[in-house]
């Protein structure tokens, strides 16, 4: 029997686009659903096996990062990564050694627990004084991502992986940057990201999951147009 | 060469007890170092090159689960069971099967980043209403995990495994209950933890993990005992 894959996502959201890289790359063919956030229909909920057998997380957690494979639920984009690349194995996304694979997900942690909290906070915030000094700790989380990048092209080496991945959401910093002219990620100050993002929008899998510049930058001023981000 | 394994870790956490567990079910030698989170010693952050290479954590993010390794510092609990795992192959903590994995990588998170943190606020809150809410938030999450034991042993089936090390803290939860007199885990709610946890702290490996119950809950009583939750 074939495989049966489905991805819940949201079109603007990394978490689920994680997911999507990880099946395009390993070549699984999967269906797409998008999930409406914050107007999920009853049947949404009443057949999305996902929301009823795992603890159903509303929004802002409910991201948009939920597979569903031969009628087990999964969730959780870091979760489900490790979960594909156990499940098939060719074009693996983690290293081989298992130090530089806990390296990986050290990082993948600090992506979700600590970059992505500011992040949101600068995107989101109404006060200047709060969006600018979370724009400073968006600044050295990046900072530190900037030195373990070091001189390598990918996170994962000569070839991306598990924390590229992860790490997706700074292409998403550099589109709203942008659209909301504001300096989320400056090319002088961060050089080395702002290759590496280079090199993986450029990338035939990643080209087909980051959505079109225009179209999550209108999102982003649509949605964060009035915060003090673009004041 | 023999592995050189030191653990930099907190008596009274859980964190760097998980680390323990599976050091100990592994048969590692290893050096246990006692941490001081608020005071650390210039000389331990000099010579702790945890500390030194990855990104500091104050407190309360540093809590005492750094590991060494034949040099190469790891950080965070989660990540440590997956390297020591990976590692060192016999007496294996994670399922075979790539979904039961991912389960328990996802409850292990979800203990993580939606138990602890209300666990913690139920702990310290000095607000009545505040912490009444958190008691109920945190029976909620319990009830949770109560249903995803099922009528297991363990979490991992007949014995222990990765997601029971990660659960610990309901053990300390209990000893919580015990020393402040306040319900967090309420027996007749809680019937399969109760007995899950009764297993745990009866095991050889767990045993020499889990601080004196005495120990931890004056701990708890000096450092808890002025706030809302034992009034």
């Amino acid at each position: 029997m074939a495989d049966q894959v489905q991805l819940f996502g949201v079109w603007g959201s990394f978490f689920g686009r994680r997911v999507e890289v990880a099946l395009r790359l390993k070549g699984v063919q999967f269906e797409y659903v998008e999930e409406d956030l914050y107007n999920k229909s009853p049947s949404l909920l009443k057949y999305n096996p996902v929301h009823k057998k795992i603890p159903q997380r509303g929004p802002p957690d409910t991201r948009g990062d939920n597979m569903l494979h031969n009628g087990n639920p999964l969730a959780e984009s870091l979760v489900i990564l490790e979960y594909i690349d156990e499940t098939w194995k060719h074009n693996p996304i983690f290293p081989k050694d298992p130090y530089e694979r806990a390296r990986a997900r050290f990082w993948a942690k600090f992506i979700d627990e600590k970059l992505w909290p500011v992040v949101r906070k600068a995107l989101g915030s109404k006060e200047e004084k709060e969006q600018r000094e979370a724009i400073g700790e968006t600044h050295e989380h990046l900072e530190t991502l900037e030195s373990e990048l070091k001189e390598k092209k990918f996170f994962g080496g000569e070839s991306w992986g598990y924390l590229d991945i992860a790490a997706m959401v700074i292409i998403w910093l550099g589109i709203a940057q942008e659209a909301l002219g504001v300096e989320f990620i400056p090319k002088e100050k961060f050089p080395r990201l702002h290759k590496w993002q280079q090199r993986l929008v450029e990338d035939a899998v990643f080209k087909e999951c980051v959505p079109p510049r225009e179209k999550l930058g209108a999102f982003f001023k649509a949605r964060f147009g009035s915060s003090a981000a673009s004041k």
